[in-house]
């Protein structure tokens, strides 16, 4: 469970880092099979997924994770995040929750599944 | 996907509508290999799970489910659920996220892992 810790911190900060700073950095870490489930709709493959990430209509995005929880299921690992998120300078952030399916290939770490939500308070 | 929407909905509306009338019913869902991180925490087993469960602090509970989205994972299912808790008769909600996977076995669908957390407005 730690090294699933671990890897899940040296990931999420990656992700969220790589999405506040270069959308489009994110493509090496989707597959041609991976899914997102963005606020409800699904979205297939990596080429797909990016595309609707760098569509979002906000032109500055800051992740704040608040808490991440890791554990390692077969040769996976889930990831389930929450966090607040700061967009286009507003003062007042908006709550997201977040799961990540992982799995591994030649290249190291890649996101198989993804499931995105704002939580609205 | 419309199937896992399908086995997703059925699942949690008999978890939460179980959790929420006799929490000690809810250990036929879980093995002993099943996790659950709980606020952070990792707790292993169906009977620590629930023997958890059952201990949490408060009389009576009712989960709202606001989102559920539902992904196949091999022969497995996630599900991601945001929605409210209403506790003791209170008021006002507090908002929570919990991701199941589900694996199927003779007895048919169980929860092999389970992440729960409050998100905090």
């Amino acid at each position: 469970m730690a090294e699933a810790t671990a890897i899940a911190q040296q990931f999420t900060e990656y992700y969220y880092s790589t999405f506040d700073t270069n959308r489009s950095g994110l493509q090496p870490l989707y597959r041609e099979t991976s899914v997102l489930t963005w606020e409800g709709a699904a979205i297939q493959g990596g080429k797909a997924i990016v595309d609707k990430l760098v569509s979002l209509p906000f032109t500055s995005v800051q992740h704040r994770v608040s808490t991440q929880d890791a554990q390692p299921v077969g040769d996976m690992l889930v990831i389930a995040v929450t966090g607040q998120l700061l967009i286009d300078g507003e003062q007042n952030p908006q709550f997201f929750t977040q799961t990540f399916v992982l799995r591994r290939d030649d290249a190291g770490f890649y996101v198989q599944n993804d499931f995105f939500r704002l939580v609205y308070g």
